[in-house]
Order: C-alpha cells, then sequence, then structure tokens
C-alpha cells in the first residue's frame, strides 16, 4: 500500500518529489531542530491520483487524514473537533519546483460559528474573528470561486454602516458580518461547511484541484515545468502573527536579494499574518527593527538564518512569524535573486569556501548572465530626462514604453508590436501573462517581496514597487502624480537598478562587464569543452563579439556590404546589367568597396579565425517594390522605369526561401562570389604585408548537391590562386567549408566532408526545411499550435533535438567518418540556447556561434554542459 | 600491356563495353559464319585514354594500327599502300549504347590522286571518282569540320559549267572537281593527306573526338547514356555498292518495325551506298523488290537473317551491301520499333518459344507501353478534318501544333507555352534539340529507317517521313502543298500511325488498350511485387485508373471539391465569414456538394481501396487576385470590395509552400476536415445501405510532428463516431493514415506509425525540402546545373536516392520497426517513374501510386523490378 501521508519530522529534503519543495523544507527545517509548527504533508502523486480520479479521494485518501489528523491533534495537544485548546491549519500548496503564488492557500482552517467564540474567549474578538473572515474568504474564493473582494466589500459596507471599523466591532457585530459572509456563499448556491474536517477535505481537494489552473498553467509553461507532477498539500498546524502586538510575520533573506551583499534583508509587519506581507497591502518594515521592538527574538531568528544558510549552501529566503514573542520558522528555500546578486553571492560563497567553482558554475544559469548585460539607460541622455517618481528598485534593467493598466491590455498592445510598461497598484497572480510580455513593471504599492518584484526578478524582468508617488487609476485608467496626468498610451522609462522613473523615452546602452562577470566566464572557459564563437560582421559588432570573448567569427554574413546606399546601386547595376561592360563596372565598384570592408574586418577580430559566408539572399531581395524607389532607380540607371520594373518583376520567386540563392546564385553567376574572394584575399594579403597573417575561411551557403560545392570550389581556388599571383605573394593557408542548412546536406554529410575543409549547420534554415515552415509565415498557425500543447518548445529558440537534431547528428557522424578532425559548428540561432548546447556537446560538435550578447551566457552553458557530461 | 585493337574474328558478342555495340555485333557476326567484310575493332578504352590525352595516340595506338593494317592486307589480299588490289576502308564510330548517326563516320579510306586512277581502272570512271569525292567531303566534314554543301556546291557548279552530271564527266573532268576540292581544303588552311596510313590516323583521331561533340552529349543526357563510356572505332574493309547495277545496298528488318508484322521490312537502293540509305536523299525500293532484281542474291539475304534472328532472338535491323551480285552484311543489331511493333514481337517470340515470358517482361521497356497509350485523334472529328498530304507513318501517335522550320524556332516557341511541329526537308543530327520539344516530326524526304524517322520512334514522338506533297521552303519557312500556302506558326494535325497530315488542330483520345497489352500486363502482375495504385479524383480519372488496372486509388485530392464555381464562392465565404452563421452556412452547403462528390467516387472504384487526402493547400489559393474578380467576388458576398481584397492580401504568404497549408489548416481550423470526413463518412454508410461496402482511408497531409496528427485524428475519429450515431449505423472500418512529405516526418516516422494506419510518401514535397527547391523557381537555376553537370536527372522525375531516397528508406524502417505490417505507399510524382521503382521495392515500399496514364507503364515496371531484384 502506498504512503500517502508523511509528518514534517518522516520526511527529508531529498523527498521534493513526492513532498514538493514546501514540505520537504519543513522536513528538512523540523530534523534540523528548527522551531516549526507541526503538520504533514499529502504527497503529489496523491494530488496526480486525485485528478486523474476524483474517487481517490474518497477510497484512498479520506481515511488516512483523519488518522493524521487526529496524531496531529496529540502532537499538539489541541483538537480539532472539541471548542476547547483550538487547533486549527493552514492548508498550502507546494509543488517540487517552486511556483510562487500560483496555486492556493487557506489559512485559519477549523474555525466555526461556535469555536470562533472560543476562540475570541481564549484570545480576542477583533483577532478570532478577523481569522474566522479570512478563512470565510479564502475558503469562498479557493473552494468556491467567490471573488475575495465581495467579502471585502461586504465589510467595508457594515463598516460604513456601523460607522467603525471592523477591528472595533462588537461580537454580534462580528456575528452580522458572518452572517452577511454566509449569505454571499449563498448567493452562490454554496453553504460554508462548519464541519472542521468537511473544511479540511474541501480545501485539500481545491488546492489539488488549483494545479491545473489557468496560470498555473502558463507559468508552468514560461518556466518549462512539467504539467504530469501535481503538488503536495502541507497542512500545518496555524501561529498567529496577528495575535497583538507581541506578534507579527515577515519575510528575509539571508543575503541581499538585489545587490547580494551578505546581510539579511527582508521586511517583517507587527500584528499580521503572512499573506499581509506577500500581497504588498501594507508597506513593511526592515528586519533589522525588529532588534528595537522585539531584541530577543530577533536574535534567535539571526541564530536559525544561520544554521539554515549554513545547511542549504546558499542564501535562503525564510518565512517566519512570532505569536506572542515566540518565533516559528514557516518556510526556508533558496532565495530567489537579481542576477547581479546571484553573481555575487556565488562568488561569495565559493570564497567562503562554501561551494567549489565547479559548483558555482552549476549555480548560475546562463539567463542570470543574459540579464547582467541587459541595458541601463544612457547617464548622459538621464541628465536631461525628467523624473517623475522614485520607487523600490525591484529588478533592474532599463526599458521605455507606453503605458498599459491590465494584463488583457498588455498582450493587446504587444500582439500590435507595441513596448508596454504595465503599471498597477499592485500585481496578482491572474497578471503572469500581461507580465511576461512588459517590457517593464510598475506598482504604486508593495515592497521588495512583493508578488511583482518576485516574478520580475524571476523574468529578467525591469521593475519598480511601492512607488507611493503614484495614484494609479485602474478603472479610469490614469496616473496621478503631483501635478502630472499619464493616460494609457503616454510613454515612461523605467529603471529598475535606481527605482526611478522618467517621462517619455529614453535610450538605452549596455552595462560594463563587471568583475564578478569576468571571474566566473574565465572559470567557465577552464571548464569548458565546446568553443563560443560569435556571429558578427560590423565592426561594431565584431569589437563586442571580442569584448564579450568570443573565440573568433562562426558566421560573419556579408549580405550588408551590399546594402550600404552606394552598393546597394551598383549591385543593382550589375543584377540589371545590359552588357558585360555595365556588369564589370559595377563589380569593380563593390570588390573596391568591399576589399575595404575585409581589411577592417579582420583587423577587429585580428588573429582569431573568422568564417565569411559567401553572398546568400535572392537577387530580388536588392531591389524596391515602391514606385517611387523604382522610378529613382530607372533615373540612376538610365533607363525607362517600365523596363527596370519588369526585370524586378521577373526577379519574383513564388517561395524566395527555396528559389535562386545562396549557392545557387554562386553557380549561375560565379562572378559575385569570384568578387568576393577576390576582396576577401586582397585585404587578407594587404594584412599579411603590414605583418598580420589571416587564415580566411570562406564559407558556401545551401549546399544540397556535392557537385554544388565542387562547381564553386573549384572557381574559387581558381580566383584565390591567381589573387596571389596577381600580388606575386606566395599562398598562406585558407579554408573553403560549407553552411549545413539543408536536409539533403546532412544526408549527404560525407560526401560533402571529401570537399570541405569545415562545416557550420545553419540551423535556422535547417529547421525551416526540417518541418516545412516558414518562419515568416508561422504566425499563422504557431499560436494554436502552442494552445493545442502540439508544440511546446519554439524549434527555432531551442533546437528541436528529435527531428532537426537527429539530422546534425547523422551529418556528424557521417562527415567525422569521412575525415576524423574537422571543424563542425553551428552558428544558426540555437547555437547560443543553453537549453541545446549540451545536445551539441554530446554529439561532437566543436564550437557554437551567436549573436554578441549572447556570448556570455553561452560561455556559461558551454562549461556547464561539460561539467554535467 | 593492353590490347587495343580487336580483330572481328576475336571479340565477341559479350565484348559490347569494350568493343562497342557494332564492333562487338562484327565479331558475333564474323563467328557465326556471315559474310561479313573483314576488318578490326579499336576498343572505347583506347577512346577515352586518347581523350584525356593526346598523346596516347602517337605512344601507345600507332604502332598497333600499323600491325593490324598489314594483317588486314594479308587477309584481303590488298594492299593499303601500292595501286594494285586497292584495299579501302571505313572508320566508323560505335559506342556500347546505339547512338544512330550521333558521331562520324569516313567511306573509302585509303584513296588518292593516284590509287583513285587504279581503281578507275580496275573498276569504271564515275564509281572510283564519286568514291573519292565522297572521301573529299567526308573527310573534309569530319576531319577539318569543313560544310559538307560546300562541296555538293563545287560539284553543281562543275556540272553547270561542264553542261553535264557528275556521272557523265571523263577522267580529266573529274580530276577538275577533286581540284576544286583541294581547294576549299586550302581554303580552310589544311590539305588532304594523300598517304592512306594518315588518312586512316586523321580519321581515327577525328571519330574519337565525335564522342564529344554537342549532339552527341545531348542525345546522351535525352538517353542517360554516361559520358565515361567513349566509342570503339571499327575499320572495316570497304565493298561498293555503287559499283553497278548488280551492286546496291539496303537496310532491312527481320520483321515489320512499325507493325511487329513477322515479315521482312526494309528498303534497298541499287547502285548506292548505305549513307543514301540513311540520308533518305533517294527514296528507295522494298526490299520485296530485290527477289525479282537478285533473285539468288536475295535467298541467301533471307537464310542469314534468319541465322541472325535465331541467334539473337529478337528481330534484327541488318544493314548490307550487294557488290556485283555479291552478299555482305555490315551490321546488325536489335532493331529499334515501334511500341506497338516491340509488344507484337515480343509476343510472338513467346509464342514460338524463342523466349520465355519473364524474357517478354524484361525485354519491352516502360516508355514503349507509354507509348502504347499515346494518344490518337478523334474518328469523329477526323471525318469533318481537311486532309492536307500523307506521307510514311513513320513513328505513331497524334499531335497538333503550330509549324517550325528549325530546331531553335522550336525551342523558341516551346519556352513560350506553345506546342511546336517541326517540319523539314530531311532532319539531322544537329536537330536533335528541337526535335525532343516538338510534339510531332514531319519530312518531305526519306524513308522509315531515315535519321527522322528512327530517332522519332526512339523517343516515342509522333512522325511522318517522305511526306513529297509537301514543297517544304526552309529559308522563306513556307510549305506549298498543291493550293495551299503554309507559314510558320499556322496549325497543323499530324497521325503518325496513318502518315496524315490535316490542316488545323484536331482534339486527341486515348486509343482502346489492345489485347497484346492487356497480355503482356496480365504476365506482368503475376510477377509483381509492388502493387500499382492511382492518383486520380475525378470520376473519369477514376474510371480510367480503374481501366488501365489501378490496384486501388493512392491519392484521391480533395482540392477539386473546393473549386467548382459554385463551390468556390462557398469556400470564399467560408474563409471570409463575419460570423458563425456566414460559416456555418457555407460549410453545410460545401457538405453537400462534397458528400455527393464521395459518393460517386466511391462507386467508380467499387471494393478497390481509395486513400483520400484531406485538404491541402494554403487558402489564399481560392481567390482571385484580379481586381475585377474581387469586385465580383466582393458583390457576390455584399461585402465592400476594399475589405475583401484585405482580407485576401492577409491570407498572402511569403514562402506559401512553407506555410499554413495541410494538417496546419486542420488544426488552426478543425471544422473543414471535420465537415470532409463527415461528407465521407456520409456517402460511405450510404452506399453501405446499398450493399457496398467500403472502407475509407483517411490521409493527413504535411504531419511534421506527432501531435499534430495525433491532434486531427481524435477529432477526426469524434467526427466519424458521430456521424455513425447520427445515422444510427453500427461503426465498420476505416483507416486514417498520414502523407509523409517532410524531412521530419521521415525522422520521426516511428513516432508518426504510433498513430498512422498507413504512410503515404509525398515525393514533390519531400523532394522540395529535402534539397529546398521550389518546384516553381528551379527554372532561374536549373539549365545551369544541367550544363554544368551539377545535376544529371531532375529529382522531381527520378528519385534522388542519395537524399530523399535515403530518407524514405529510413522512414521505411522506423516506421516497419514500430508496426511491422502497416500499409506504405508513393504517390508523389517519382511512384510512377520506372527508374524510381526498383529502389522502391528494395526498401520494401507495399505499392506506388501514379497518375492513370502511366499505370500499364508503371504494371510493367514493378514486375521488371522484381524479376530483377
Amino acid at each position: 500500500m502506498s504512503k500517502w501521508i508523511y509528518f514534517f519530522e518522516d520526511g527529508s529534503s531529498k523527498d521534493k518529489d513526492l513532498l514538493g519543495g514546501k514540505g520537504a523544507n519543513l522536513a528538512e527545517m523540523t530534523n534540523l531542530g528548527l522551531p516549526v509548527p507541526p503538520g504533514f504533508t499529502i504527497t503529489t502523486k496523491s494530488c496526480m491520483n486525485f485528478l486523474d480520479k476524483d474517487s481517490f479521494f474518497e477510497e484512498s485518501l479520506k481515511q488516512d487524514i483523519l488518522k493524521a489528523i487526529k496524531k496531529l491533534e496529540k502532537k499538539t495537544s489541541k483538537s480539532f473537533t472539541d471548542s476547547s485548546s483550538l487547533l486549527l491549519v493552514s492548508v498550502r500548496s507546494g509543488a517540487a519546483s517552486s511556483m510562487p503564488g500560483m496555486m492556493d492557500t487557506i489559512l485559519n482552517l477549523g474555525l466555526n460559528d461556535t469555536r470562533v467564540h472560543s476562540f475570541a474567549t481564549l484570545t480576542n474578538i477583533s483577532f478570532a474573528y478577523d481569522c474566522y473572515h479570512r478563512l470565510l474568504q479564502m475558503f469562498g474564493d479557493v473552494v468556491y470561486g467567490i471573488n475575495k473582494d465581495k467579502f471585502t466589500n461586504l465589510t467595508q459596507i457594515l463598516e460604513k454602516r456601523l460607522n467603525k471599523k471592523k477591528q472595533a466591532f462588537s461580537e454580534d457585530e462580528q456575528k452580522l458580518l458572518i452572517d452577511s459572509y454566509k449569505k454571499l456563499f449563498f448567493e452562490n448556491n454554496v453553504e460554508f461547511p462548519q464541519d472542521p474536517v468537511e473544511q479540511l477535505f474541501e480545501a485539500i481537494k481545491a488546492v489539488f484541484k488549483s494545479w491545473n489552473n489557468q496560470r498555473a498553467k502558463v507559468y508552468r509553461e514560461l518556466h518549462h515545468i512539467p504539467h504530469h507532477l501535481g503538488t503536495a498539500v502541507n497542512i500545518q498546524s496555524m501561529v498567529f502573527g496577528n495575535s497583538g502586538n507581541k506578534s507579527g510575520t515577515g519575510v528575509v533573506f539571508t543575503r541581499n536579494p538585489a545587490t547580494g551583499e551578505n546581510k539579511l534583508f527582508g521586511e517583517f509587519l507587527i500584528n499580521a499574518q503572512g499573506e499581509d506581507v506577500v500581497a504588498g497591502i501594507r508597506t513593511p518594515e526592515p528586519i533589522q527593527s525588529l532588534q528595537t521592538i522585539l531584541p530577543d527574538t530577533y536574535k534567535s531568528f539571526i541564530e536559525y538564518a544561520e544554521i539554515l544558510e549554513q545547511h542549504y549552501k546558499d542564501m535562503q529566503d525564510i518565512e517566519f512569524t512570532i505569536e506572542n514573542g515566540q518565533l516559528f520558522i514557516l518556510q526556508t528555500r533558496n532565495g530567489k535573486r537579481t542576477a547581479k546578486a546571484a553573481l555575487k553571492i556565488t562568488l561569495d560563497l565559493v570564497a567562503e569556501n562554501s561551494i567549489s567553482r565547479q559548483e558555482a558554475l552549476l549555480r548560475i544559469s546562463p539567463t542570470t548572465i543574459d540579464q547582467l548585460i541587459h541595458p541601463v539607460f544612457d547617464e548622459k541622455e538621464l541628465t536631461q530626462a525628467t523624473l517623475l517618481a522614485k520607487g523600490l528598485p525591484a529588478s533592474p534593467g532599463a526599458a521605455s514604453g507606453e503605458i498599459v493598466f491590465t494584463a488583457e491590455k498588455a498582450k493587446e498592445y504587444q500582439l500590435l508590436g507595441k513596448k508596454v510598461i504595465l503599471v498597477r497598484q499592485e500585481t496578482s497572480p491572474e497578471d503572469i501573462e500581461g507580465m511576461i510580455v512588459s517590457e517593464a513593471i510598475v506598482t504604486s504599492r508593495g515592497g521588495m517581496t512583493s508578488h511583482a518584484a518576485v516574478v520580475a526578478r524571476g523574468m529578467g524582468t525591469c521593475c519598480i514597487t511601492g512607488c507611493e508617488a503614484l495614484v494609479v487609476h485602474e478603472e479610469s485608467k490614469t496616473i496621478i502624480c503631483g501635478n502630472t496626468r499619464l493616460v494609457e498610451g503616454d510613454v515612461i522609462s523605467v529603471d529598475g537598478s535606481s527605482g526611478c522613473i522618467y517621462l517619455g523615452e529614453i535610450p538605452t546602452i549596455v552595462v560594463e562587464n563587471d568583475q564578478n562577470l569576468q571571474t566566473l566566464l574565465s572559470w567557465a572557459d577552464e571548464n569548458a569543452q565546446l568553443l563560443v564563437r560569435a556571429n558578427a560582421e560590423t565592426i561594431a559588432d565584431l569589437q563586442t563579439a571580442m569584448e564579450f570573448g568570443a573565440t573568433g567569427i562562426g558566421l560573419s554574413r556579408t549580405e550588408h556590404m551590399f546594402f550600404g546606399e552606394e552598393r546597394v546601386l551598383e549591385m543593382r547595376r550589375l543584377i540589371l546589367a545590359e552588357n558585360e561592360q555595365e556588369f564589370e563596372f559595377a563589380l569593380n565598384k563593390l570588390l573596391t568597396f568591399q576589399q575595404e570592408d575585409f581589411y577592417h574586418m579582420f583587423k577587429a577580430v585580428q588573429d582569431k579565425p573568422m568564417v565569411i559566408r559567401l553572398l546568400d539572399p535572392p537577387m530580388h531581395e536588392f531591389f524596391p517594390h515602391d514606385t517611387n524607389e523604382i522610378n529613382a532607380l530607372a533615373e540612376q540607371l538610365n533607363r525607362y522605369p517600365s523596363d527596370v520594373s519588369k526585370q524586378i518583376e521577373k526577379l519574383q520567386e513564388t517561395n524566395p526561401m527555396l528559389g535562386h540563392r545562396g549557392c545557387r546564385l554562386g553557380i549561375t553567376e560565379p562572378r559575385i562570389y569570384q568578387m568576393q574572394v577576390k576582396a576577401i584575399f586582397n585585404s587578407a594579403i594587404r594584412l599579411a604585408k603590414e605583418g598580420l597573417s589571416v587564415c580566411p575561411e570562406v564559407m558556401v551557403p545551401l549546399v544540397s548537391e556535392k557537385n554544388e560545392l565542387k562547381n564553386v570550389k573549384d572557381f574559387l581556388i581558381e580566383t584565390i590562386e591567381q589573387t596571389f599571383k596577381e600580388h606575386q605573394v606566395d599562398p598562406f593557408p585558407y579554408e573553403i567549408g560549407t553552411m549545413i542548412e539543408l536536409p539533403r546536406a546532412c544526408i549527404i554529410a560525407d560526401q560533402l566532408a571529401e570537399n570541405a575543409d569545415f562545416f557550420s549547420f545553419g540551423t535556422n534554415d535547417l529547421t525551416q526545411m526540417t518541418f516545412g515552415f516558414s518562419r515568416d509565415d508561422i504566425g499563422k498557425f504557431i499560436n494554436s499550435y502552442k494552445e493545442k500543447e502540439i508544440m511546446v518548445q519554439d524549434p527555432f529558440q531551442t533546437l528541436d533535438k528529435a527531428g532537426v537534431g537527429e539530422l546534425i547528428k547523422l551529418a556528424v557522424s557521417k562527415a567525422r567518418h569521412q575525415k576524423k578532425n574537422m571543424m563542425i559548428g553551428i552558428c544558426g540561432e540555437v547555437g547560443g540556447d543553453p537549453n541545446s548546447i549540451p545536445f551539441f556537446q554530446n554529439i561532437g560538435i566543436d564550437y557554437v556561434s551567436c549573436s554578441p550578447y549572447r556570448i556570455p551566457a553561452a560561455r556559461l552553458a558551454v562549461a556547464q554542459a561539460n561539467l554535467k557530461s
């Protein structure tokens, strides 16, 4: 028989899959001797059994819960059924992976009309009834789906009628409120169960069900958490932070989650329950203030925090409650943190000899690295910017965008291609989809640990919370801030690192690499097997790539060399040439431009290798389609507009992606490729004379057949040899390789390897051809595919291992069989994707190549792939 | 040391690769004891060695040739050097595969100014000088590229000047002509060598070189003959058909090459050499006339013809020469024949117990079968047609087209999409490219064995030769025929089976399957393993498919059901629907149409299986793009034209081939597929009630991922089950399968097999994606690819075994691993290609499916694949 229920002392941190993160932690903390309120955990397996089949609860779980309650009564010497020494419990969800706020919680379970009176007698009327109100409200919301605000409204109505605050209600008046709450249940055709056991059963079932609510599903998709895991449910005896001024509740990080500073960082509220802190309704006090208010409690908190951090070897996020001066630890977990903090904490832990360098490398996620190189506002522009208000710097980064007030509007605007900033009084889990699409999030209430702050940091989205200067009217869609009035669509700029909000748009720049990042990445390089190159071609990008530590250039596209204003005219002249003379004239002009380009490109990368891809796009991409532009071109070329127009039309293709491009152009009109290699070697020879030896790596695109490669290679070599001769220099080494970006190229990779010095996989095109998807047209069905879970990951972002990956694997094995030590790289989009990199390491790729800003993350990812392999 | 030269008696028919077809035949005939003029063969290997390296001739071949000449002198008791008992030889090309007229020949080699005089003394002046003239003319043409006509002109000039025919020239006058010929050599900066040995050397080298002339290359490409084989050269002692009225030359087929009738068929010319027959300059007499003229010679010819046919077990095409009543067999080969004749001869040979049924199946090429089902003119239309003229029925079939007079014009018109008929006085090997693109070929001169006739039969192109009623003026591009004058671009109709030419266009229909074909195909079916299905969807095509013996329908496309005038309006209404009501209205209309369609389709195929593919093309294909049509549509739908126009624009895609089509449509808008299966099952249920059980096979197109198939399959099954319920009938068996047409589908074929009842490979799309070629755009580079020999075969016509074939093989093996007995077919273009079928047999495909007219050939091809495997 399966065991569905574990008391905290019977579990351990290893049982995370079964008990959930929270349950495993409660077990671990209990076993560490921390003051944890006793309780038990119902397993994740029970949840999935129940979600599969309702009857599981009745048939298998019910009796075990009743037994556990009996045991809990014994442990706490309290009772769940009679009215003396009341046992109240919390019912909390807790999945194996943290999903903060995504699922449901009910507190104060066990109260009813009778027991609340006894509870009031034992404590006080206001507290006891407040607990009961909360129970009714949460129960109504979680179990029956009655909107919480309706309860709040009823309270406000009664407060108004009685003209006093709830805290001042007499017991009869409290009962009046309870009655109105019950009436609300009744209006929804349900009844609040008076039997605590029945309350518990319903609450447990509701929490189970919350695994499948919409926002939880969206969260799981965003964080790639499988849907079949289920949540555990933790039943824990209640302690009350709202039982007077010697009581309270708080959330504390053992180190600063924004900066990483090794100093307690957190907040607490006196006379409050945990929900008050997280929801951000009241603005809490910093943890350090507790030292003054309750010095002994503070002291023991420090002690426990140290025990926890030492035990978990990581910064902890601790929830605690003080009941009449007695400290209870409710929860601890590895604290979420900013990228900057993550890096500092990890490096500090290495310095403190708490973890090794390898452990450090595995702890930082490549996404974190991405966040470190997020943009900040240009300082110069900032001096002239109009500061609107200042809030808490909840998540770093900088962004400008149009104000929206709801998650729906955020999504709507985003679909129109607009950049939005979500501004709210406070966010709640219902807002998650809107938060994902926003450039930045601003809330007028809440602290650094509020929902908005935690979620934004997790997503790496810039966020400011508690910006109380803003009066946010969500219904009328206006913000009043002093004399300024902003409406939906107005543009603001948000600095998540400083907490400043500015009017209008401000340009951003990227932060300098800080020393911690350099240190971590140097460790990464020491532990990596795959090399990281960059996809870059402009001088600026080549320089950025070098600064970010690229070991070379994996893909340098030459298209830009044809697209400058002067150049495109020559390219157009060449394509439309009516005679040899005109063609040669244009070709020579282009040669002059390009040999200068290559000279500076080679200089920018110095002795590092650079793969230069020959011209790839179809000819029609070089032409305008607008009548005025065509007329202008005709005049420049001294032609009739109608002739030019006809020629351009002839270049059109039904499926340009599958058309006359890549090496097909090279074969039908060899002189363009010949001009390109001539430009490359002219500049390489010039550099050689200046003392810089470069080994040009020329890449032929879109090869599907060995004869294509052979044909192009033959005439390239001829041109190269001729160029050496013309310059009267001794030939130096060079390489001619090919892009593998068509399924057929993968299948005949052995044949291609015969004629290639290197391979580079172009995963973008390869993915398009393998799936038969055009990236330009995929928009018409991809959303439907995601909704219907036909495609969970975008194959253009993360390698499709089963399809495209198999083809690549086959090609690598065929190529290596033919030419064992051939250099093989990945230069498509997924080359910089940390989720794809381990696959590339496993199949024996030599390097990945990605855009310059993705290099730091990729350097870490290749190290992690190696450490894990 | 290699042996470069073989005397005829030293070779055998097995040495075809080395000695060429002609050389091997001469050897074989010699060994059979036939009267073959003695000689020797220089091997194909020598040819390739020489073409690789000129010096091979000097270094390795020369001495061997000299030795062989010595031996030949001994054998013939004639001499090549002195002037008594003159040895003259012919030098003929002869490759392993017959390439009629493609390469060069020189006759009468060994004559010079001195020897011609001796020769004249031994025979007569007119004959001897005629031989010498011919030698000079052919030598000038073949060795030095001097146009033959220039020699003919010189003859005509001198005939005019002397006012008599060449035959009547005195020896001095003949010498005058020789001098003018020599002058022509001189004007071309060359000299005719007087030394017979030098003549021989130059002639041999020229014949070697002719392997690489343009028309030979084109011919090899057309007939898929590799370029690296080379030609052998046959040196044979001359016999003279032009040595008087007891001499002659002829070409005879042992059976009728047009009808297959078992009766000698051929022609001869008295006092002529072989070239006169082939070139068709004089119209020859039927072979039977020889019985009267030279009865003994005729008798021995009959004898030898029988020996040859018995030996080769096939109809022979025999060239012979009679020298003063003595018969010499110059050449024999399996005779080219019409498709009809090929079939009759083969079946007769089986009836005669000469060959087995299996041998018969292997003898007929599938192309022959194609020719048998070529169109003929509609008899009814013919009664009203205007007969222009009648010629020889040289190659069967019927076609209409515009008249052109040159091969260049034929190619030019064909590029414009026009159908052309090439009309010439006579054709020559230079015309080959123009003949390929013509619907029919008509010549005013020449017989059934003229160049035009032989080539047209080989290509299966309809052809009439010797139509002397036509006066063809090639320069002025006119035909005069009685009172009728025709010019370029005028339309005529040509019946190659009757020899009739009609004015204007005449509709064609397809011949009835004749009994011989039925017999052969029934043997084919008995010997086949692969089944042959048809790609068909219209009732007419389905019926044709059944008549041609399809075992089922492998691909029934449903697009046509949306494209009828009434239907397309509903489809457009559906796509542009502004509300549910409108959508449902259109959908119901379509359902009504389509269930009727399917009813008749099922009836047409009766109990045979039929795979129905659900809608495949992208939505925009259903819309007009012309403004007037859009306006009309807007009016029909009661919309603003600008709105309709905008909606249509939104449907446009950058790469429609890779866009929102196939199952992607099915997933984003399931109701269209649901309507389709509803229509299928409504009609299947109706037929079941009428007593015809059908097992619908529904095929989902463009699947790349198992979830796609799963998603579509789930909702299809739901609809199907609902349809059974609605009709209150017990469910009957049905299948849901998928098209494998994307590279990824091949790679994950095992996963797809889990969810599919059958597979069908769509090789057209699969080829496009595997190569990254769009069939619509390939025209921009494919010619260049063929020219540069990058791609020898069109992968859309013949399976690309190395690429696409490998993917299919992989997919079949994965699918069979998952589901051993799954039905797997090929429904793309290459499914009907005889060159691709053996591959499909080898990898374990169950059936191929092709267009109805390709079925008979495919039935033969699958039998051949099986017999050869």
